[in-house]
């Protein structure tokens, strides 16, 4: 903890915030929240690297790399705090309670978590709770894996006459349901992209077939910027079954839109099409 | 220009593209489109930075902080390609050409953009055009300002049960016109974030207005993550008005939506209702 910093900002004597540890040393707690991105280790920023460097405690997510955990000081403290499906041990306030325990006794807690933290990550919820215990707060945005997944595979958000805007859509909200929100986007020319939404895949295609488009492309992608990256690029009517045949799962997003053409696993299709038109 | 690292992934007799300049030094084009971030130069990416550090030209666009060039190593060909209003010196076409001549005769170009490359900043004709030329090409995706920008904020893109998705839209399509995506996405209950529209306030808020919504939350954040970043939260019926009075112009992007109400400048707002309501 690099205490001439943060007394530069806060002087120690101002702080209300400041409480004693076992060790008597003095603490000034703030809470970090940073993006990690989709999973590459260099996907994280700058900013983020600058974050660890001055943690006292991480807690991290199920998706986080990590290796990025080497960025931290090596005294400070590691927590795991991602959920896994299935086992309800990490709940949000299980989550909660630690992030402003650890901060009120050791310091400056970075939240680690994948992606962006504030797209579909319950940051905003976390930055709540802490200021709520007037804990400074701060976020470093990150890469998310909505956009940035589909960049790395080449596949553009907006292009020419494609696309001219984009939505990103959670397929398992805090119901579990899809949203509804997807029902508008299916209407429209946006590039859509769905999280957590390949085992819903059945019922996200019907949405888009009752909108005519059966043979909108569509690209799914499975653990996108990790070594274990797979990538299913198809249309509207074949991808559930293609999905089931690469054995996609979870994590993966989905992609739907006329930039998806632009893969250069859609070539394929194109010729297959071209092919079923002229023998018609 | 790292040559052992070059000929490990692609041995030079192997790679057809290969030319040779004034001074006979081996050269092995590779384009590689790294996204900047929305400002400070601490939202670059390891990898942007590790791109950097191996280019041989850097050609780079008007919102990027120059800060980043210094990455670059020092005999590395800086170009600014920049296009400003009124300004058509630039045109896409010649930072094509300029894209194509720096690989072919010195190697390793970086494009260095401003936010991601995918997202409304033509990333994909370059990438396009460098492949027509046989040219190897990466992208190096960038903290978006559509996400990035509003988080640094603290608004959230989604949260609980005031947003389940996000629609990114340019004000400025390639007809120069607002995207008529807009028209679909003020229906719809996503968190909406106009690029390139500051300017065009009026028209679109009239579009929200068209659908009932006067009283839906509206940010304007103009130089989003620099130190000249300038906040003006209102709602659709006031935004056109505060913008004028606090004097925001471009670059400054517009989230629709009732994330918006997050903001500690909302507070202001709401009290005022509330007042306004105990007085009817």
């Amino acid at each position: 903890m690099d205490f001439v910093y943060f007394c530069a900002v806060a002087p120690i004597f101002l702080n209300p915030m400041i409480v004693k540890n076992a060790k008597t040393t003095t603490i000034e707690p703030k809470v970090t929240l940073v993006g990690a991105g989709p999973g590459d280790p260099d996907l994280l920023t700058i900013k983020g690297v600058k974050a660890l460097q001055t943690a006292n405690v991480v807690l991290y997510d199920a998706l986080v790399n990590e290796a990025l955990l080497n960025y931290a000081p090596e005294d400070a403290i590691k927590v795991y705090v991602g959920k896994q499906s299935g086992n309800e041990s990490f709940s949000q306030e299980l989550v909660n309670k630690l992030m402003i325990d650890y901060a009120l006794n050791y310091g400056h807690v970075v939240r680690l978590k994948s992606g962006d933290p504030f797209v579909f990550a319950r940051g905003y919820e976390e930055i709540d709770v802490a200021e709520s215990y007037s804990i400074p707060t701060e976020i470093i945005p990150g890469i998310s894996s909505a956009l940035g997944v589909p960049g790395l595979q080449k596949i553009p958000m907006v292009y020419s006459t494609l696309s001219e805007s984009f939505w990103v859509v959670t397929g398992t909200n805090a119901n579990g349901e899809i949203s509804p929100d997807l029902h508008v986007a299916a209407k429209s020319n946006a590039t859509i992209v769905v999280l957590m939404g390949v085992e819903k895949i059945k019922e996200i295609a019907e949405i888009f077939k009752s909108e005519g488009k059966t043979h909108l492309p569509v690209a799914v992608i499975e653990n996108g910027s990790s070594t274990s990256e797979n990538v299913v690029v198809g249309i509207v009517d074949t991808i559930e079954e293609l999905i089931q045949e690469k054995k996609i799962k979870s994590p993966a997003l989905l992609v739907f839109g006329q930039v998806v053409s632009l893969h250069p696993q859609f070539n394929v299709i194109k010729e297959f099409y071209s092919i079923m038109a002229q023998e018609e």
